[in-house]
């Protein structure tokens, strides 16, 4: 038996994992077969089956990367000295879903909208997105807080009411750009500035 | 043959999209199959077939219907005298949605999530997103230039931007009520309150 990396075997779950995104993308989570996502892999089906024992797992595997798309955002805008803003912090939400968006290996919001309508049949979909999105919404209470803090948000308004408020662009213009496809950050930008306070 | 009157079919064919409807929220739009819509609709197979003739039809038309949830709205929006805040519009828009979505017959924003998912595969149900959130935004941006004129908005922005941001803020409120569970028209308007100018 051949001595396997952990290394290896992360980038070799990586590929089945983009081969699965790819696949879904194309036909969505329910059309979408593991002979499919074997053939686009690359990989033999043992190799496959060896990451993943079936496309419940697949599925829940490429949801989670989906959803877990923003999560590497916050520690950046969070690590901000300066005071923050709602609308600096939507400003870099914003551009970091179009940067995601964007990665040569297949629009993870067309999959996040996916496992939207997922989430609402499959518990443990459900599950993952609940957790995300929890964890989400908490660094935009956080950065209510923070603009609270630093006098440019009422500091009598409840910050997890204003959490909910700026978690709530994202699906909006998620949406938007995938079906009406003319927003970008700079529209967007610059409707919530002539809204907002600050 | 019996006359058929255009009211006896109207009430006809809106017994066949609710059974689909409710179909579609157990199922979602792949699962669900003619011989379930029949049965859920308690008509005949010939009778459901001679308003649509296949799947495809029937999940057009409940994708359609459901996008069109909030269409009524804005005759209602649109037409008050007094000076219309986009706060206020956007408080008239989340507690219609809740009112639809609370309607026994199902739960259309539901129905609507999957067929955001499904647009992006699907041409015909694309067309319709497309065309019912062009109108959608379109009365948005109504409201901005109502806001503008009224000097609650700053007149320098661009109504279409504003539209962009007042519209978005529906998927994300549909969205965390489903998956979240826990906002409210209260709990959003008290976020947006905060964090807008008027």
């Amino acid at each position: 038996m051949p001595k396997v990396t952990e290394e290896h075997r992360l980038a070799r779950r990586q590929q089945i994992v983009a081969a699965a995104r790819r696949c879904v993308i194309e036909q969505g989570f329910h059309k979408t077969t593991m002979a499919e996502v074997i053939r686009e892999s690359g990989l033999s089906a043992g190799a496959v089956y060896g990451y993943f024992k079936s496309k419940e797992e697949i599925v829940a595997a490429i949801a989670d990367d989906a959803l877990s798309a923003v999560d590497e955002l916050f520690q950046k805008v969070l690590a901000t000295e300066a005071p923050l803003t709602p609308v600096a912090a939507l400003e870099m939400a914003l551009n970091h879903v179009v940067t995601v968006a964007e990665r040569p290996d297949g629009d993870v919001t067309r999959v996040a909208i996916q496992a939207w309508a997922e989430a609402l049949r499959n518990p443990a979909i459900m599950a993952t997105a609940q957790g995300k999105y929890h964890q989400l919404r908490d660094n935009f209470e956080a950065v209510a807080r923070r603009a609270q803090a630093d006098g440019t948000v009422d500091p009598d308004a409840d910050p997890r009411y204003i959490g909910q408020v700026l978690f709530g662009f994202l699906p909006g213009f998620i949406l938007q750009r995938l079906i009406l496809g003319d927003v970008t950050p700079e529209t967007y930008l610059a409707g919530l500035k002539a809204l907002f306070r600050s």
